[in-house]
Formats: C-alpha cells, structure tokens, sequence
C-alpha cells in the first residue's frame, strides 16, 4: 500500500493554530504567513505521496547489493533523489550565501516528516546530508566551506556521520581510527566504521565522509578524538573530482529494517582527509551533527508512526468482522467493519493522540531552534538542549509502540510482508537504537542536560506548563480534562526533577537508575503540554468558525483521549524514579547470567 | 548465538518451593517428587540446548520453500523432530490408553517452555499436535480415537487447525468452506484456508488437518459451524495410508518471523473428511483446541522473552563500554562491561522479574488445570476459563516488549541479523497476532469470562490474592514492598471488575473500551500475586538454607523489582477502564481517516 498522505492540514493547524508562529517576532518568521507554508508543505506532500511511498515496499524488498565493490540502491531511488534534487530541498535551510535556501528548522521539520513518513530509508540519504550542512557550516574554514556547501546543498553530494567501531559505539574514547598529518594540511587516516547510514550509494556524484579519528599523540579517550572531513573522490584545486579515496566498502549490513538504506562497514586505508573544527575537539563539532541528527531520528519515530496509522485507519474502516456490541451499525453489510468496536478504537486514538501530540512537540522545538539560531536567544538554547534527548528517546520509543499497535489492527495480516505493517515496525525499531540509544539519551538527560545552569531549563518548561495550567480559562471539559492533568503532569516534573538533583550528588547511581522514567515522564509533560495549547486552539478556531469544523472537533476529541488516558503516566514514572537505585544495583552482576 | 540454557532450577523453585505441587492433592501429582521432575526437565533441556537452539538462527534463515507443491523445513529440523519423537514428547500429556505418556499438564507447560525458548518455529510442529490430542480425546469417537490418537502420541503424524479464511478471521460466523455430507459418514470439503502454522512439511508421514467448514443448509452465522478431520493422506481401514487427500498448498507465506515454520494457504478441493464432534457444534470442539493453543501462545510470550533476556544479560556482562559512574568497576579493562550502568541493570531487571513472573503463573494455571481436568474441580475450570485470555494476551503483550527491551541492550548490533535479538522481536510477535488477536482476548475477558457465574472466578482470584496479602506475616521489607502493593493491586482488581459489571448492563461500549486495560490489569495482578509468593518462598527458603544462596537472594531482589516498579501500573489501568467509552465513541467513523 502506498496510499501514504501528507497530514498537511494538521501542520498547518500546529504552525499558524496553535503555534501562531508569525507572530513570535523570530527573524524569518515574519515571511510564514499561511500561502507561503502551504506552498512549501503542499511540494513538499506531493513529493512525498507521489515519489518517495511507491518505492516504500520496493527499497525494502529489493535492499541495497553490493556487486564487486560497487553499492546498488533499488532500483526507483536514484530517479526520486533527482526530484528532490531539483526542487531544492537538499538546502532548504542551508545558509543562502553557499547555495542554501535559509528557510526556518520550523520548516525544515514540518516536510521532513513527510518524507520519513512516505519513505524512511529513501530519506535517510537526505537527512544526513542536511546534518552535515549544519556541521561545516558551524566548524568549517572559509575554503571548506566554499569547497562542500554549495555541491551539499545542491544535492550533487551526499553526506555521512562516521562515529562507530566494531568494538565501541557510546564510547567514542576507545575508538582505534588513526589520523596521522601529512604536514601539507592534510591527514592519512586509517581505520574501520560500522553502521554508516548511506555509507555508499549510486545516488550523487560524491560522499563527503564527516569520521572521528584519533591524532596519534594527542590526550586519552574522548578528549582525543578529532573530525575529519574525508571525501570518497579528492577534491581537486578547480572544484572537479579527483581520484578515488582510500576508502572501500566491506559489506552492507544485513538489518532488521530500513533495508533501502545503504548501512555500510567502511574500511579506510590511508585515505586523505582534512581536519574540521579544532584538533581534539573533534566531540563538540560532532555534537552539531549528532544533536540535529537526534531531532531528525524523534522525527522519524512519529513520521513512520503516522504513515503506520493510517494504513491501520484504513483496513479498520474496510475490513468487516463481526458486530458492534451496541446493535449492528451497517446493517447491509455481512459485517460491520472493525472500526465500530470500541478496543479497535481505542487503540487507533492511542495512535493518533501520540503522533499529532509528537508533531505538535516537534514544531514546537523547531521554533526554539529558530529563535536560538536566528534570534541568538539563549533561554531557547537551554530548552533545545533539555529537549533533543526527550524528542529523540520518547518519540522514538512511541513511534515505535504506535507502529506495533498499527500493526496489530491487520490481524494475522499485519505479519505477513504482502502490507507495509511490519515494515513500518522493522524500520521504526531502529529510531530507538541509532545516533545514540535511548538509554543513553536518558544519561545525556539526567546526567547532563537536567543540571546544565543549576537546572534553569527544566525550570523555565514547568513554569511554562504551570502559567499554561493555571490561566483557568475555557469550558468546563477544557479545565478538568485538559488543564488539571496538565497541572498535575507539571507538578510531577518538577517533583521528580527535584528528587533528580537532590539525589545527583548524594547517590549517582540512584539518580541514574531513574534517568529512563523520567525522560519518558518529560516526554509526557511536553506531548501534554502541546495537546493542552492544541485543544485551546481548537475550541477557539471552532468558536471563531476558522478551519474545517470535523477537524476541529476531532482534535479535541484526541486530545481529551491522550490528556485523560496517556498524561497520567507521569505520576508512575514519578513514583519509579523516587525508589532510587538500591534494589537495582544490589543485585551482582553474575547473577543476572543464566544458569542451570 | 545458540547459548540458550533452559532455566530448569527456577521452574523446580516455582513447582516445588512455591507452588509446592506434591502437596496439592492433584491426581497424579504425587508423583512430582524433585527426582522425577528433575530427569524430565532435564531431558527437555538438554533438547532444546543441543539439538533446538542450534537451529534457530537457521530456520531464520533458511526459511521453509516451495517446490513444486512440496514444502521443505529448514535444514536439520527433520533430525530435530526424530529427537522429540523418541523422546516421547508427543504424547507427554496423551492419555495412556491411547500411547500417551499421561503426564501432567504442569510438566507439558514447563518442558514446552524451553522447547519454545530454544526455537520457537521448530516447536509449533510439536506444540499443535498436542492440541490435537486434546481435542480429539474430548470430541473424538472411538474409532476417531482408535485411528489417530496413538499416531498423534507417537509423533509419526502431526496436525494443524485450520480456522481462518482469506475474508474472515475473529468472526468466523463468516466462513465459506463447504463440507457436504457423502451418505456414508464421510463429508466432502471445499475451501480456502490460510494462516496455517505447520500447514505442510516434510517431517512427518502424515498430517491431520482439523478443519471448521460449514454443511449446506445448517444455520446461519457461527452456529452453523462443524468440525472435521481431514488427513494429509486419507486412512485405510487397517490403518495404513491411502491416497493422497484433496489438498494443495497455495503458498507459504512470506512472514515477519516464525520464518521456519511453514505458515500454509490451503486449497481443499473435494478433499474427504470426518466429523469431529456434533454437527454445527464445530465452534465448541474447536475451542478445546484453541484453549489449549492460547495458553501455548502465553508460554511462547515469555519463552522468547526468557531467550532474549538470555541473550542481553550475557552481552550485558561482555561488551566494554564507558565507566560506572560511581568509579570504574572493572579497572584492569580497557572500560566496564555495561552491566555496571543503572539504567542497563534497571532495563535487566524489568526482563527478568517478567519472565520469571510469567514463568510461576503459567505453571500455576497449569495446576489449576490438571485439578479440573484430573480431579473434576469446578473451582480451578471457572478460573483457567478467566486466565485463558489474561495469560494469552498479558504474557504476549509482555513478552515481546521484553524482546524489544532485550534488543535495546545491544545497540546497534541488535539491529543486525548477524545475532539473533532481531529474530527474537520478529518471532515473538506473531504471538499478539494468532489464536486470536490480543484484542480479541481483551473481549473473551471482559465480554465473556468476566461476567460467567455472576462474576464468581474473578472473586475467588481477588479474594486469594487479598487473603494472601492481610496474612501480614513476614519481615518489614516484606509487608512493605510486597504484600502492602499486592493489597493495592488486589483492590483495583475488585474495583475495576465491579465497575465493568456494573457498566455492562448500563453502556457495553463503555465497558468494552476498558477491555484492554483490564486485561493488562488482571495481567499484573496476577504476575504480582505470584510474585508475592516466590518471595515468600524464596525467604523460608534461604532461612532454611535450601536450594543456593545467591539464586535465592537474586530472586527477592527480582521480585521486590517488580512489585515496587511494575505492580502499581495497576492503578493507572484501573483509572482509564473507569474513564469509560464516551470519548472514544464520540470520533466519528471517517474522522480516523487521513485527509488532505
């Protein structure tokens, strides 16, 4: 089925509704009134429904070969990467000076849904190279980025992230790559990578590989490490294509998913690289990729979520099977279909409460980046860095949790490969896993980013929710079910930020042994957060007779469903959180072995 | 990885230290002394580690093919078979009199666990020839019994149920395939059936299809539905293979996982059969099988589960990565084994307290089982008539978000298929899906069993679990992070019954809303319960100094985990069924719909 549709209504409804984004005095903002978003959400969408969701069952049957050295996409790929080429989104938020087309991250996000949405592994290639974009522009010399920009942001070159090694991925201190200067400005680096996204392709004229690699000499572990930028062809003087890199390729990866995706293990062999940013300082320029990286894979959770919803909407609404308890509700069919029974129900609002809750918090996000990066704000700095681990972690594993449910409305048809459900569980698995896993997500939360400014951040989100909460305003549905669990759900965060510090400097480990709850409890708190200012939208749109009224009435009826049935959530999490490390950690270690 | 070691001491803690089964005054169960449950746990273990679990990353691989209308298994799975065969395994729980070796269904549940750890693909063959048994014991005549029972028990000839169509699954009031009577007690039969596990194979002489079909001019609907007997190679009268029956296989199809079962469409073309049981009373036989089959799938859940957990613990206390935040651990290697980290240990813990939970309420219904079906208690049938569904869909539910928990701990290496997490997830899916979708589970319970002999089963279940709970008795730590939060769970339990009884009169699609969530209720309630009473047993235990310490210690550690992490989910639960349908109902049919 590649009946995928852009939910571009539904964007809309976030940007202007409930974000009411023109009016946030963001430099740029002032341009995105309703027909210019629509014009880039509608290429956008017909990219999307029309190009990339027929190739979506194709790349997962076909994968990607290697023959004899040479990496083969499936066939369809190259064809749909010519399109998006040519319509300019490889630099849709590139600076405009290197060829990019500068418009808002808030942009950015809102049509890269749809393509992760229509065709994950297909827009992986793209993705990446957008996150490398951002890299080189932030660490680039002049000459680098006068070299890179323009070809990336035109699409003629792709990009990678080269982080893992066989024997360490979290742990980038340990990693072996060595980059030994040539003394003109360049590097010899050699080394093994594994699990490299897009590693190679037939789809552009060049890789630009972004690799972390070790100077010989310099300090131990991670203070070490340094990024370096190593092309798959030389770049000549004149900008033209030298010769073939030492790099080769040692075998795609057999995966679970995202099988149109060329996830290589690549050998380099004294292959020539420049330094990008500082010596050793490869970690933090790797952070400017890695952290938009990490907001493109909480991206990915709930695009494939959405394209999994509606594919199980659909065969609800189609497939009959029995009677609705009530009496018969299409009495001259031989079956009511599926979609009257309450649990099937149930079960699809759970799904469409987290995903249009997950765009809602995506946009959201996005437009801190904007005024982080346009406007220099630092407050919004804080809150972009406190919420990229609970976007990439929470969204991710929901992503998840929705496809599976999606895919439990298919029955028996849902597992077997004739669909595109089990696609969409194999691909959404990885979210959780890559660009850092989810448990280490939860670290980076806990241990890093909830402290950062004696905890200003966190801080600054529950007031946020709390003035939110406590307006009071609206009918009576709106302040008991949306608003007291809203002021409920803040409450919690604070507490359990509270425990968190407290306990930071007493008892780590007790702190740690919470870090997951608690990013699904703010996971909870913000999706809540924006179902809150989402529902208020409606109801106002709705008085005012803006917008389609089934629209607006089902945005409400979803966000009562996740305010009453999925916010509560955070009171456990809470409780979790506040039983400390002990238990955990007095188990030995052996004793988790088996044994007979 | 084939490392797999069945957990054959914590089954004999579950059936000797804490259900104490020799005491139970069960027919036959005085046998269960530790000797005898020794040598038959034992000899299952040694089966499934050395001749099930090296073929399990093989029947992934492999898969089952098609040539030219004959299905071949995975390579190796025939001599696996031959195994089990002459191990008796077939006929482990068949009556005596007709070659079966009569054991208790407790043993058949705690070998069948390992089997299904070990490879779960390979163990459907076994697992739905024991169904068979069963339903051909209770609706068989004797000449039915006489001609295929000692064949079954042997394991010479395997069987399959075939329920599903390409059109109707969960209502199979739906069906089309024809049986028309031939006058001389045989029926011909017509038809499409798919969805078949162990459909066709080459491991076996012949196969027993029970079959639901319909005979021309009964009733309407699902009252109109017989069962029938319908052999691979029909059976001459001295017992001896005819020819071959009218049955063809369409296609294998192409699966999620399970891949080395061979998942059948059949096309019954004039194919000759026998009536099991009364004439449209074909829905009632067939539940006998499919009883039987849900508690298999239950054990399924939590088998994979045992299996990943197996799998993560071990990489868990190998792979090198970062440093324990308190200090490194392990100082003389290059970094700690990720075992040291609290969220790793809490991410451990969550997958072991739910296997090991799993594990002692499967084992107890299994001995409420053998009291119904050994000593005629109409007690223990009213309670695995409401434990069917929990433990069905509870224990699936569960075990395979402990398959994807399991998966996580390896990172990106989990995604690969080089180990076998991914098959793991991909194979443990499926048991959400068949023998009627968890949904569907989540309807028998409250639609069904809830509400048989004016709610009496679900009384008794929260009256043991409450008198269990206010005996008090116990160290502090016992009462208050045992019995204090088994008292909580027992009190949602009775509330959420009470209020579902009192809505299925007044609002049944209020009442059938909350479906889901009293399953998982009831799930934890129960997996609580039993809990309670291994900490129990493991404290008296390690008082009395049986059994080993540090498996004792390890098992209150693992309790307390659950009790104080995972129990109170209960009161979550109980307030969305008390939220009600209103909500749910209220989004109009197309409203789910994506639109533009």
């Amino acid at each position: 089925m590649s009946d995928y549709i852009a939910p571009v209504r539904d964007t809309h409804f976030v940007i202007h509704e409930t974000l009411e984004a023109q009016n946030m005095e963001t430099p740029g903002y002032d341009e995105l009134d309703r027909d210019f978003t629509h014009d880039v959400l509608n290429a956008a969408a017909r990219i999307a429904k029309e190009v990339f969701a027929p190739l979506n069952r194709i790349g997962d049957q076909a994968g990607c070969r290697l023959d004899n050295g040479v990496v083969r996409t499936p066939p369809g790929f190259a064809n749909a990467i010519a399109e998006l080429r040519s319509g300019g989104w490889f630099g849709l938020e590139g600076s405009a000076e290197y060829g990019g087309q500068e418009m808002p991250c808030l942009l950015g996000i809102a049509a890269g849904e749809y393509f992760a949405s229509a065709n994950m592994s297909l827009s992986m290639y793209n993705g990446l190279t957008q996150g490398a974009i951002k890299t080189i522009e932030s660490h680039g010399t002049e000459e680098q980025k006068r070299a890179y920009l323009p070809k990336l942001n035109a699409g003629s070159w792709f990009a990678t992230m080269n982080l893992t090694e066989p024997h360490c991925g979290t742990d980038l201190g340990l990693l072996k790559s060595a980059a030994t200067p040539l003394g003109n400005g360049n590097y010899s680096i050699s080394g093994e990578k594994i699990f490299i996204s897009s590693g190679d392709h037939d789809l552009s004229e060049n890789i630009v590989h972004l690799l972390l690699a070790k100077i010989p000499g310099g300090p131990e572990g991670s203070r070490g490490i340094s990024l370096f930028i190593v092309p798959k062809f030389q770049i000549s003087g004149d900008g033209s294509l030298g010769s073939r890199n030492g790099i080769s390729v040692s075998r795609i990866e057999s995966k679970m998913g995202i099988k149109g995706n060329a996830t290589c293990a690549l050998r380099y062999e004294d292959s020539i690289g420049q330094l990008l940013g500082e010596e050793h300082g490869g970690l933090r320029a790797m952070f400017t990729m890695m952290n938009a990286a990490r907001l493109h894979v909480g991206l990915q959770g709930y695009a494939v979520a959405e394209a999994a919803y509606q594919s199980a909407a659909a065969y609800a609404g189609d497939r009959l099977q029995g009677r609705a308890i009530s009496g018969a509700k299409y009495p001259r069919l031989p079956a009511d279909p599926i979609i009257v029974h309450p649990d099937v129900r149930r079960n699809l609002l759970d799904q469409k409460s987290f995903v249009e809750g997950a765009r809602a918090l995506a946009l959201w996000c996005a437009t801190l980046i904007d005024r982080e990066m346009r406007g220099g704000d630092r407050r919004s700095a804080g809150l972009v860095s406190l919420l990229t681990p609970v976007i990439k972690g929470f969204l991710t594993d929901k992503g998840f949790e929705t496809a599976v449910a999606a895919q439990q409305v298919f029955g028996g048809h849902g597992y077997i490969e004739d669909l595109d459900a089990s696609q969409r569980v194999r691909d959404a698995r990885i979210t959780m896993i890559y660009e850092g896993a989810n448990g280490v997500q939860a670290l980076d939360l806990v241990g890093r980013k909830l402290a950062a400014n004696g905890g200003e951040s966190v801080g600054i989100l529950v007031e946020k929710m709390k003035n939110f909460a406590e307006s009071g305003s609206g009918e009576s549905w709106y302040r008991d079910e949306v608003l007291a669990p809203l002021a409920n759900a803040a409450c919690d965060l604070e507490c359990a930020a509270a425990w968190l510090a407290e306990e930071s400097s007493n008892d780590p480990d007790s702190c740690l042994a919470g870090s997951y709850d608690f990013m699904h409890l703010a996971g909870y708190a913000c999706t809540g957060f924006m179902w809150a200012k989402m529902a208020r939208a409606a109801a106002n749109a709705l008085s005012d007779g803006r917008m389609d009224e089934m629209f607006l009435r089902a945005k409400i009826i979803t966000g009562r469903h996740y305010m009453s049935r999925h916010l509560p959530a955070t009171r456990l999490h809470l409780r979790r959180i506040q039983m400390g490390g002990k238990n955990i950690m007095a188990l030995p270690d052996d004793a988790f072995q088996a044994q007979l």
